[in-house]
């Protein structure tokens, strides 16, 4: 695919700086930028890379000021925000692949299941229950697993692998990846004489609307009522979400993170990776989590937290540094100690 | 499904306090309770949502003792173990949902497999390979992959798209969910001139009775004898065991915990979240390990350790309070210091 | 299978120091040796089992010396490296197993796939997309999903249920554990108005010859390019590998490790579980990263390292230590403080 910096411009309400007639078929990072490649400025800590770059458009913020000589083979397009812009137009390039359509075989499909078969893509070796509905044009990859009474909603992508336990709700124009397993029984068990005696999981998951779900992430079915995924949450991969766990609107959540039974987040939360939740706590909305973080309590909305146990972020990395000096500062306390003993 | 407090009182060996014919048909948290519906309460943090629940019935400890009014509406029934109870009765409805049953098609079963047709559920595309020994009343879930002379004991579960590599051995009772995998190789390698070398791992895994083994959780094949699961563990989602580990009766580990090769973990531990431990060590029987804890070394039977590296419990929280001191703390220590130097 | 201790000393080119006609027909961890097992010692740790093993063989280094009498029922085979030579010899025995071979059936394979029939397995309800190519003598394990215009090089080995994305390139030799998922989407979003808009990741994943890919362990396509696995890498299970990752010839990375989106890492690393990586950092070569630690910036070559933030592994041994005395460190500097203040 070939397209003009004119184009682009149009794709994306842009402003041309250079040669509208260049045009490009590929993408490249700018610091690996090629004569016929488009590349884009939006981190600040690439931004000597445009002095150089072979690239023949860069897509850059309205605000971008040069403070040097730009290669003369360079054009510019100046839009709002270079990376959203960059999410248009590889969606443009994505948009023009043809889509997966028809149901392969062989499928198992139960005779109660609901769906329209002229929209749908169904990939071989699927599994589709008792009483499953499924919306418009969902696509269901190869050996997904769609158990009884599941609820898929319009535009819905779900890639090979995925196992859907029963009665999970799953909304409209989600994406699941591979291997992500939706609906599995919370871990829960009562003691008695030191034996664990398993309690069932009669509950279900509620996905909403919008919701990106990594590969081989979990999300456990809730006791008796629903764990809940909002509007526009995205996680990555290999999460973990226990039981009677709910997380709020457009939450993202890096990889590995792990949150524990009942607990409940915000919405426009961010948690960085390998970062890990005790159960039965409430995080406000706005809460930055960084990476291999430790929550034990609550947090109110809008802290941005570090740490294990987790403390205020900026507290975290002054600590951090200190520790570092600690066998030093262990040496001279003593010393002072003696002292004292003293009577110095 | 609808009970009266008689009958649930009648399963769970209850004495009833209030309305004996009162009927619920749903569960309800007890501070989300509702008319018609059954909540319980064992966390004593919950105990205050007792005096104004809209519940219908609540199940309590013979030892609670109401220290204001209950609500007129609530009828009681005090149990020994009010947890435990409520698994009795999960347990009961659980157990009124028809069983799938039968062979659906497509399967893969080889001719030299054997197992009773009768009492079997084996969903469509799964595969069972040569040599294998499938017990009574097995669940084989869509998409499972049974390897090679694996055998499978009675009235165990296996969920769809769980993976069993060869020669694995899995006892009776045993729920297994989707996406975990036993057997596949350990972590061996043998380092000539600064590349890896392979080591052929030609043990199996053995997962005695009664055990539960969660979503995506992967355990190792030993090198040449057995990783060993005892009769009565529970593992959570995404947990790494590794070649040659050997983990005791009635552990229970939570999730993303990670096992190194050849450790040996004793009997009634407790694993807390993301903790992660050394390869050759031992832990005691009855240890508790709390969430992302780093363990290094042997731990005798009996402690509560955290942190990474371990430590006492009450030690790591004691510490990590000065933790956030700690900037201060390196201040003050530096004005003694120059006091000290300057010979005040 | 028996051998005897001479046929053992030919394949592995070692010296017999005892009985060469003695014979074994199974393997024994030293300290568990048998009559009729072959054992190995290499971990130093182990060296006084020798003295009183029961094993009828057992695998040395060349450097051994006894310090104590061995038994007599004990012949030794010397050899340069005990541990290569014992996967030597497991990869001997493994290798007289039979390999599977053929086309199960059913699968589901596209007319435009390329593959030699003759010398390739294909397991039951296998997938593979559009335009695929299969090198010589790779296995397909059941439920594999190979997705559009894939390629895999020759004796390559996919177990049950992996799941590879289209446009993946998949080296020679490879092999990739069951549940493994290639070429899921990256996690890539611009921010809108506090929505998450997708960032399609139209690139893919390139893993080169000789790499070995872990149980359940994930790894993203790139945005636009490709993440990049070189030559010789292990991965273990549960790892994480972000889009526009690149990891080094020959390094190896334990399980359940976290690699953030495009940080390079060099070659020969070793990268203990559960350690986990900022994105856009890089780490040279030959760096040794402890289990758990938390890497937040560049790394030089050579380096080993620890924490979270990480440090130098001997400082934070030497930290951690010192942070177990921080209450009474605490103590003492608030009494000296106490002092000053009194002017004494």
């Amino acid at each position: 695919m070939t397209f003009s910096a004119k184009q682009i411009a149009e794709i994306l309400h842009g402003e041309i700086e250079g040669n509208a007639e260049i045009t490009v078929s590929r993408f490249a990072k700018i610091e690996e930028g090629k004569p016929g490649a488009i590349s884009f400025l939006s981190n600040p800590k690439y931004t000597n890379h445009i002095y150089n770059t072979q690239s023949s458009i860069i897509l850059v913020n309205k605000t971008f000021t040069a403070e040097k000589p730009l290669p003369t083979t360079l054009t510019l397009i100046r839009v709002e925000n270079s990376y959203a812009a960059l999410a248009d137009l590889l969606t443009v390039i994505n948009n023009l692949k043809p889509r997966k359509s028809g149901i392969e075989t062989p499928v198992h499909i139960s005779p109660t299941a609901t769906y329209d078969s002229k929209q749908i893509y169904i990939g071989a070796f699927s599994y589709i229950g008792d009483n499953v509905s499924i919306g418009n044009k969902v696509s269901l990859y190869p050996h997904t697993y769609i158990g009884d009474n599941v609820t898929i909603g319009d535009d819905t992508i779900i890639y090979s692998g995925v196992k859907i336990y029963s009665d999970s709700i799953i909304g409209r124009r989600c994406i699941i990846h591979s291997g992500a397993v939706i609906g599995s029984d919370g871990f829960g068990f009562a003691t008695e004489d030191e034996i664990f005696k398993k309690i069932p999981q009669l509950g279900n998951v509620i996905i909403e609307d919008d919701v990106e779900i990594g590969a081989n992430t979990t999300i456990d079915r809730s006791v008796m009522d629903s764990t809940i995924i909002r509007r526009g949450v995205k996680l990555d991969n290999l999460i973990q979400v226990a039981h009677n766990v709910e997380i709020g609107e457009n939450t993202g959540i890096a990889a590995q993170v792990g949150i524990s039974g009942s607990t409940k987040i915000g919405s426009n939360c961010l948690i960085g990776g390998q970062a890990g939740l005790s159960g039965h706590i409430n995080i406000g909305n706005n809460v930055h989590i960084g990476a291999q973080a430790g929550i034990m309590s609550n947090v109110e909305g809008g802290k941005t937290i570090l740490g294990s146990p987790a403390m205020d972020a900026k507290g975290f990395f002054r600590s951090s540094i200190i520790f570092t000096k600690l066998p030093e500062m262990y040496k001279q306390l003593g010393q002072l100690q003696k002292r004292k003993e003293k009577g110095q």
